[in-house]
């Protein structure tokens, strides 16, 4: 019950992200409610293909459907309001991101991967949504160039597979690690931390 | 058979829509091979893979690849000409969307998925050829700005799940439902009828 | 054993060309490491996906996983040697090309698909890495508008299907369609033939 909350307001969090991002580039109302979609199912979609767990998983219930329909509608109509909401909505997104990654993490364990495929598929849960929202708005995808995203992803992975070895209990250590991911994004934007720059002439 | 023939004129005025698009970009022969390509069996790909249904279907029968490669060279001999068929090629384009739209609705209820999904995959075997063409083109998906066009897909998906209700034969339904698509994308673009502005201030 | 050596060559002169793109994009670090992923794995996971031979191959064994992390420190610590690296980058990307069609190929007939689907596998092997790459780059893919490139696939695919008719060891034709396509690519760049030009009224 807890992680269907957390769930769902992870859900939420993306697609008003992708209303909003739409709604800047005058997109009509089909493709409003698609970015919206995308950005919400689409990394555990492409996670569903690359394992073969198919139908995907937003073909099996309507939760998500509803659930994204509902963050549309409320999107469109507060659009002003949501400025003001940009905390809220960035805590939300934060959140979603690290339960969406434990999600993909434990998809690859029962299908049996290795740790660092496990991780990728976390990472690919939490952040290809964004990916294929900014391409179908022809964007250079916004994590590809900055903001510690899916690095925290990567981190709160590793951590995963590192405290499960620890004699507790794995519930904790699949808390824990949603924990982790949402610190570092935290620290990270609330410290202006990125990655290391590799380009040595700067222009 | 007479479904055959509209699948397969269907996919010949995909293809040729393709061709345009690509040409237009100026591609080279390979580029507008496999946007042609695209155009006609993106959709139906993506639909696929959502459901596992693999190989995907343009695999397992050799007809697709020959349509879409005679469409080619007819399209490139022809590209003066087709300026004025451009009511034809419309009309075709229509036609395929209504019939891929069914088909997609079709295998949804196959693999047992709810209403609502099967709408989904209607829509997305009718317009997703449309919108991988549009990346590979380097454009924002233009369903994505203009015309009625996922719309009528989702509604003639509606109408079918009402009709098949009614206590007639299941075929009747399925042609009506076709034809719903049909008229409605007609009379959209006849009358210039578009989805509801959703920005308040317009530039 | 020779066989894998060539793949991990292969994979290497992709995740490396994959690098040298996102680096001009000024992408941060893990946006480039995602393009060498991308660009390495990328067909090969197109390839699975529409198969339906899941998990796909990269999330079976870390082997790739490895080999490009190894590419990507190699590229940014040596990028400004790879300037003069650039003719033996080609040939290991041309070599990779010639060997992934031919795994694609392989795929396909294991998957009993039509040689005209297994052409398409293999192209789709040794291509989409860099079209998946040059999309999320947000450019119009460079396979469609310059060099003999998926060409050289599909006639050493052809080939390979003309090969084994032959009255000789299958092992003979698989190697002899690899240095088809790769000779194709070569003389190709060499001599800079392209292909035919389909417009008429140039600008």
């Amino acid at each position: 019950m807890f992680y269907y909350i957390i769930d769902i307001l992870g859900t939420i969090a993306f697609a008003i992200s992708g209303v909003l991002v739409a709604m800047e580039k005058k997109l009509d109302l089909f493709g409003v409610c698609i970015i919206a979609f995308v950005t919400a199912v689409g990394g555990g979609t492409l996670r569903d293909m690359l394992i073969g767990d198919t139908p995907v998983v937003w073909m099996r219930s309507s939760d998500y459907v509803i659930t994204i329909l509902g963050s549309v509608v409320f999107a469109i109509l507060f659009v002003n309001q949501l400025k003001y909401l940009r905390r809220t909505l960035f805590l939300f997104d934060t959140i979603g991101i690290g339960l969406f990654t434990m999600v993909g993490i434990e998809k690859g364990i029962s299908a049996d991967l290795m740790p660092v495929m496990c991780i990728f598929l976390g990472t690919i849960t939490a952040s290809f949504g964004g990916v294929i929202r900014d391409i179908l708005c022809n964007e250079i995808p916004v994590i590809f160039r900055k903001e510690v995203y899916a690095t925290a992803c990567v981190f709160g992975g590793i951590s995963y597979f590192l405290l499960i070895k620890l004699p507790w209990d794995g519930a904790f250590s699949y808390v824990t690690a949603i924990l982790i991911i949402i610190s570092i994004r935290l620290l990270a934007v609330r410290f202006k931390i990125t990655l290391p720059n590799i380009y040595r002439n700067k222009k």
